[in-house]
């Protein structure tokens, strides 16, 4: 043990920072042992993957002395800490190889992992899942990610891929989803799909409170008007809802009947959506995850900083 | 280590029985460290719980002296041995205290797991996937039963139940299943499901060589018949065949993309049908299984007795 972890918890120790890259902001907690001591936000640049870095490196400077980073990524990356398909980041499609060039800024050393596989860490840790040893995790935002922990471990099978829960397919001939596949869980529950079902309502011209609610432009339309309309009985934005909860109820039931979870945790950027996507969900769990049973779907504990804590317990996980 | 493990793999010496218990046959297998020694099949007694133990039972003495015995069941058990649900088993429909049974019969502990997760064992630590640290056990019989191995250990999950490939649902308005679900792979990929298709194409009429094949009586119909039609072209064998191999195919891109496998391997009585299922099986995982992305599909590589030889291999896994 180094002279600054004997040091313990005072000002100055060592942090463990962890980051939660995403396409508009970078969130950032540091660790000691397992206590958040601070947190922030910072924009994500828009100019290119160097910038990128040195916003990350900015915040990590700011936290004082690192015992180690840990990064979560929207997408993929190989063991060597190069990153590919963060669609999401200005400058970050390609490959690039992120772990060495911020590891080169900060001088400490950096891990990533995936964003959602990192919420789901967090969660089971520290979190809403912390007496579980078998816990499933769902992110819904943007795309709906997941991870699934077993023993006690999230489990990252091949190549780090393991978790992708969203893309299970629920309707074979369904939409084309930007992963290539069709009908899967987030062309139904994504927020970009349940947005995509209220402008239908709005332009088929049926008499829905969503049209007043986005003004007639359905440019405007937000998750919140959906969830509201939906909550205010509107039967346009329940149906949407309603086949959302669906569609997300049959790829959790799937994954029970798969891995037999304690437990389903709910985070992600839309997860205030939950309650009124429980119904749906709930029923169709309970009837379709058989013969190994339903188990409980609940909310995230940690809240929006989920994932960089997950970044950061990331740092503490044996290799394999 | 006790003096008759001391004494090595010379005659005599202990091994580890193990299992498979079926609706019609009762497989075994004795184990020396990791060696076949003995192996065979007594058929499954139909006149009650206490005449399976018995059978069980002497097919044990028969073996030698025991160090434990491993049973693999086709259903669900508690980890104090009760099995329940084994809907196959003569007089084993409901709760019995089977493991305790039996130990009190042989004089040697006792443990119970799933037929398919023993599978999966098997063909983890000695056959088609030893290569592999995650790898998934499919097996084709009247069910579709399965299982997941994650990082060296098959999954067990809450309750022993993780594993269920079978009951994922791939046509949310399909047919009702022995489960109770609607749609899952097994209404489409088991045995009795391809015999119903094929019954369908004859009594419904149509040019189809099954008519011929079954001497116009559908219950005289075996699953080698379709698969035999199906490969000299028959269209409505080949459907049924086809509609099996796409359902398994989502199923089986599901699990990819959840667990991220290096393998997934296809044994089970009805094992012989993986060649003709395997273009739409092949180009359905290879559509759907993103951004995960396929693997390959082999057959099992221990043959009919790799659910006995994993029976025996659990009794070494350490309890979780």
């Amino acid at each position: 043990m180094s002279a600054d972890r004997a040091a313990g918890v005072g000002a100055g120790a060592a942090v463990t920072l962890g980051l939660d890259l995403g396409g508009t902001a970078i969130k950032w907690v540091a660790l000691r042992e397992e206590i958040v001591v601070a947190s922030g936000s910072a924009p994500t640049p828009r100019s290119g993957a160097e910038a990128v870095v040195e916003a990350m490196a900015a915040v990590a400077v700011a936290a004082g002395p690192l015992e180690a980073v840990g990064v979560g990524v929207p997408g993929l990356f190989d063991p060597d800490g190069t990153s590919h398909g963060l669609h999401n980041v200005p400058g970050l499609k390609g490959r690039y190889p992120l772990g060495a060039a911020l590891a080169g800024e900060v001088g400490a050393p950096v891990r990533l992992a995936n964003d959602a596989r990192s919420f789901t860490l967090a969660e089971l840790r520290l979190g809403a899942g912390k007496a579980d040893r078998h816990l499933v995790g769902v992110t819904l935002g943007t795309g709906i990610g997941g991870g699934v922990a077993v023993d006690g471990r999230v489990v990252l099978g091949r190549d780090n891929r393991a978790g992708e829960l969203g893309h299970q397919t629920v309707d074979p001939q369904g939409a084309l989803c930007g992963c290539g596949n069709r009908g899967c869980v987030e062309t139904f529950a994504s927020v970009p799909s349940i947005l995509a079902g209220a402008a239908r309502a709005v332009l088929q011209g049926v008499d829905t409170s969503l049209r007043a609610a986005c003004g007639g432009v359905v440019s405007a339309l937000t998750p919140v008007m959906v969830t509201a309309a939906a909550a205010d009985g509107d039967p346009f934005a329940r149906d949407v809802i309603d086949r959302a909860g669906v569609a997300l109820g049959i790829g959790l039931a799937n994954v029970c009947n798969i891995i037999a979870p304690e437990r389903i945790v709910v985070g992600g950027g839309f997860a205030a959506a939950l309650e009124i996507l429980r119904p749906s969900l709930e029923e169709t769990l309970r009837r379709r995850a058989r013969p190994v049973g339903a188990c409980p779907v609940v909310a995230a504990g940690l809240g929006q900083h989920a994932g960089a804590v997950g970044a950061a317990l990331w740092t503490r996980e044996p290799l394999r």
